[in-house]
């Protein structure tokens, strides 16, 4: 079996190292695993299975040799390193939302559109958390009838703001219980005993740039550049997984049952909806797993055609890290 | 000025302190205050205003005298004690959800029906918290347009579940961050670092009976009898104050720079939105107040007769306590 050369940029963060995680417990077929970071964090050291791995600074040299690199690092340092991985010939998966968007990027959820990897020229874009996590939830559904449209509103997890959400969240907890005096960094308000509704900053119409990703970035996951989305998204005092509540109107009437039996055999999906036993996705029990756990499905009461739907996700692992890995096992079957 | 007797039932709870604290900041004219609670309470003192006054035992003799009864029971309770309340000749202004859809019932909210209380028999029912705090957000619009929808996602607070619930997250929190158990009995899982999206039993195509007050509440209070309403209501890790993610739709469109006018000029509302500035309601802001904070007021991208709109409201004031109390007021006023 083919092994492969993978490097991870940005491995010192939340999402790179669930990355290395991820790899080891899928046996991703390594020939060797680079680690890039910030001249901040070359030299420290890292374990991955038995080995311990050195940090090395990015640089434009630092890619050589490699077939694969997951980013998990800011836009601004996924942009200034593209270049540099392409002269390497490298592909790079990128977890950042630099270029979801660009056409000749392919953007993949290795569940609902795997054919697309296909397309990349060097780079294929990972999508964002909540997006993710939202498609795979329903996308059962199109076997039965495209999607027109989607109504959401986010409960999303601290740790979607990387690895100082959770460390701002639990100090905040220990300051309300130990009367301290609760500060914010990472947060613009207190999140602990508190929800705040603004992820990423004002993009469109009033709109957050957060908001706007399910429909901009659903539409070129999806191939329905006509479906809309009306999306609110709110940071919600969870360590990790987010939560997404989803009016989805259909083409075509889908009933209840038949939505229950097309999400329980999609992939990447588990139903989890039995109200009457007090059954339904919670952000406690989707963490540290990778399936989109998926429940309440309800008729719409406004509008036939209209499904309400739960469903929760672990934001750093099938939100990020895992769809990236599945990415990259992709790549290595083209 | 005339002045009354009023008495309050169930006045332990967390809901029947804050009459009393409302009473006293609102300077409802009184001639008595009467505190009525199961027969474990009767005896116990509270403070109001400068007075201790002791607790009686809530039975169908203790209402005789009184004018006005406010009710902060749970639905038996409210039923148990409606006839010998009718009887004492005490107009009934009830808090729990026993009556709210009688048709001989009115179900108020003061700034929105005032007139609804003229057509009383002699009982007056509070509606559901989140019902409130939903309708008095976006009352205003009502004036430009009837409404025709509302897709409604909660973020409600723990103190919806009684004084249990915010001991029970305080709790919890504190055995996350000493390493102690977290014990679960208010909340049917843990709630700490978590969300629950269940509240109330099952009640209709997979509804809870919580989500379908908006619907059933709403068309009643609005005069508006084929208002439909898809609601999800999710339980968070919040002390007090719901939050609400609306998507409303309207007959006529409503622009959101009208939306913003018709909501600020509205009663009970306060105009909270400059995303650019990061300044939107959040459930710590509107907690121990009275007014309905409302912003991230946006058009719909789906149906350009939808506007986006988050709001919040402290649920034990403007949600209960303060509503009822404003309900009494109406009453005197007959």
């Amino acid at each position: 079996m083919k092994s492969y050369r993978v490097g991870i940029l940005g491995a010192t963060g939340a999402v790179g190292r669930e990355m290395m995680k991820v790899l080891a417990e899928r046996d991703f077929p390594l020939s060797e695993l680079r680690l890039l970071a910030s001249a901040r964090s070359a030299g420290k050291k890292l374990n991955f299975k038995d080995q311990e791995l050195t940090i090395r600074e990015a640089a434009d040299d630092a890619f050589e040799g490699l077939d694969i690199v997951l980013g998990a690092a800011e836009n601004d340092i996924a942009k200034r390193f593209a270049p540099a991985i392409k002269a390497a010939g490298a592909v790079f998966v990128d977890n950042s939302s630099a270029f979801r968007l660009d056409p000749d990027v392919p953007l993949v959820v290795p569940e609902i559109n795997p054919e697309d990897v296909k397309n990349h020229h060097g780079l294929i874009a990972n999508p964002n958390c909540t997006t993710i996590v939202s498609l795979v939830a329903i996308n059962g559904l199109r076997k039965a009838s495209p999607i027109e449209s989607i109504v959401a509103s986010s409960y999303q997890a601290v740790s979607g703001a990387g690895a100082a959400g959770p460390v701002e969240l639990d100090q905040q907890m220990h300051a309300l219980c130990e009367g301290g005096k609760v500060e914010t960094k990472t947060f613009p308000y207190q999140i602990a005993c508190n929800v705040i509704p603004q992820i990423g900053g004002a993009a469109f119409e009033g709109y957050t740039s957060e908001e706007m990703k399910l429909q901009n970035e659903g539409r070129k996951i999806m191939h329905l550049p006509e479906m809309k989305v009306s999306c609110t998204c709110v940071r919600v005092p969870v360590m990790r997984s987010h939560s997404v509540s989803l009016l989805v109107r259909t083409k075509k009437k889908i009933t209840v049952e038949q939505a229950r039996e097309l999400i329980a055999a999609a992939p990447g999906c588990k139903l989890v909806d039995d109200l009457a036993n007090k059954i339904y996705p919670m952000p406690l029990d989707t963490s540290d797993q990778d399936l989109v756990f998926v429940g309440r499905i309800r008729p719409d009461l406004i509008d036939e055609k209209g499904l309400n739907i739960w469903c929760c996700g672990d934001q750093v692992r099938k939100g990020a890290a895992t769809n990236a890995v599945q990415i990259a096992e992709l790549v290595t079957q083209l």
